[in-house]
């Protein structure tokens, strides 16, 4: 039995009790500063807010003051806050953690650090202490919908870590006969591709939105749109995730294909994406339709937006492999309208 | 302007006289033995009975018996019908073609010939008179439902055959600004992949059936269970098509990703597959809920079936790879209840 602090209180990092739970552990979970309401409900034995089922009897729930008590001689610590609240996590963690103890990421992104793209546990790991500088940084990517999760339904994800032998070890802690864990040392290309799924879920969700605005016959059915932009969508993340020293296996596996296919299918991106489609720039659908509703690809763009423009002025990467990547920028940075470049998808010899 | 003459007028060739008119060719669609109905009711101006719509009015439209009078001359032939009739239409083709005459092949599907498994495009070839025998055999894959196609939605396809300058001489007759025909070279992937999307769009679909029957909470939504089955659908169609002598190319862009993608939206295959996912018996399934209706990917499944199990018996193909194709043999050829191998999926490193 292993004790297991869950940081984070939202969807995924709640739902991640299950399968621990179920194995024996003993698990702790320890809301944001953000989640202090959601750990008051789940006290009082209401379901979960966002999942909408109660959590495990057995897990045991801490409001954020709570985590120096529970972190010391934790086996696993499990990061479930949002990207914004990394840095704050690695500070707490800084201050209570006192012996290197392997970290499970959920949360999902890209950071720019020093002009430079930098995943998301390269940027814990540089904000912790040289003290825990052995300190492993894991991360679970693939398609998997949290309050799926939270009742126990079939799932695989990719368990990615620099490290095969902590990958392992850390597998067999959290691998239930529902949620089924495969190793990957590929972390660079498994958060990259579990960033950019976002982003590319926001452009093919404008499928929907480019119909319903044209009033096009046979009603709002976007098949041939969208399937031409998932196989581009693929073809881009591809050569992204080449670029960033990434392996192709991850992208055409669960991190990509699989974590892009669930994606598609709901959520905040294809909303936004469908808003954008119908001719809404991109300030205006989110403050007449989405306001205060973090569409995290909409956030990864602005973030991303500026440094990929200059790799791509630069030459570093070329821009006409990236066609979806262009409009997604000029959608959402510069709130210019839809505008899918058809003519432009798979011209490149070979992808 | 070319004379092109579409043989088979079911939704999918008929939609193909929309590009063919608005590139101002001179267009023949003949309907096969089974479509007299359908040309009839073209010939009196009524909407296609598949697509809902009628038919550019410059398409002249011909009962099969009128195939003698259209095909001589002709610049490019369209092979529209359904798999089970390229013997006819060879026998046609042999009897009326006097001079080797691109073929654009429509129809999806593999065969077996002696014992091996064989593309549609030669198996069209090898009944073909060899006077013909220089006739170059191409075929249109990808994301493209034919309905939407005849309402001139934005539309991604790939135009394969072996000889590159045939390839793109054909593509400038079919292309228009809203359908986008990229060339390949890759004629035995590309058709690798079309086959295998629907057999595939069929097990991806027991998720459905799975989870409506179980009633499990949370409503019927199956994004895990689908999207974990379709990346490893991606690599079981990728493993074939590299053992069938295939480009990954293919797998990964538009006949691959692009169509499967497209084909578990909607459709048949996946009708068929929330069936079995049910817990009906295919025979069950195919009696009391889908009588008469052809599901491409079951009769892909009867035929391929009995191959690739003494394939894999014999160690040609590695079974480990190949689990959901297992399961879907079980399903179609053996009338077994659905059954998924969750824990073997992604089992094999790198992929």
């Amino acid at each position: 039995m292993a004790k297991v602090v869950i940081v984070g209180a939202g969807v995924m990092g709640s739902a991640f009790s299950f399968p621990l739970t179920d194995n024996g552990h003993e698990v702790h979970l320890v809301g944001s500063p953000l989640d202090t309401s959601i750990i008051e409900a789940l006290q009082a034995r209401e379901p979960h807010l966002g999942l909408g089922v109660p959590l495990p009897t057995a897990v045991s729930l801490h409001r954020y003051e709570g985590l120096e008590q529970v972190v010391p001689n934790a086996d696993l610590i499990v990061l479930g806050v949002n990207s914004a609240g990394v840095a704050w996590a690695a500070q707490q963690l800084s201050e209570t953690v006192s012996a290197p103890t392997p970290v499970v990421m959920l949360t999902k992104g890209l950071a720019v650090v020093d002009g430079a793209v930098c995943i998301l546990p390269d940027l814990l790991l540089s904000a912790l202490p040289e003290s825990l500088g052995t300190t492993e940084v894991l991360a679970v990517v693939g398609p998997c919908i949290a309050s799926e999760l939270a009742v126990r339904r079939q799932t695989n994800v990719v368990l990615a870590g620099r490290n095969l032998e902590i990958v392992e070890s850390t597998l067999q802690i959290l691998q239930t006969a529902y949620y089924h864990v495969l190793p990957s040392a590929d972390l660079r290309g498994a958060e990259v591709c579990a960033a950019l799924k976002n982003l590319y879920a926001l452009v093919i969700g404008t499928a929907r939105g480019i119909l319903e605005c044209n009033r096009m016959p046979n009603g709002a059915s976007t098949h041939n749109l969208s399937s031409a932009m998932f196989a581009q969508a693929l073809s881009e993340i591809a050569y992204l995730v080449e670029f960033m020293g990434g392996e192709q296996a991850s992208v055409y596996g669960l991190p990509g294909a699989g974590d892009l296919y669930v994606t598609c299918q709901a959520g905040r991106n294809g909303r936004m994406g469908r808003l954008l489609g119908m001719g809404f720039s991109y300030r205006d659908a989110r403050i007449e339709h989405m306001p205060n509703i973090t569409v995290e690809g909409a956030e990864l763009l602005l973030v991303l937006g500026p440094v990929l423009e200059t790799l791509m002025s630069e030459q570093q990467i070329d821009k006409d492999r990236l066609p979806l990547l262009q409009t997604a920028i000029s959608m959402v940075c510069y709130d210019v309208a839809a505008d899918i470049a058809w003519e432009r998808l798979f011209k490149i010899p070979g992808v």
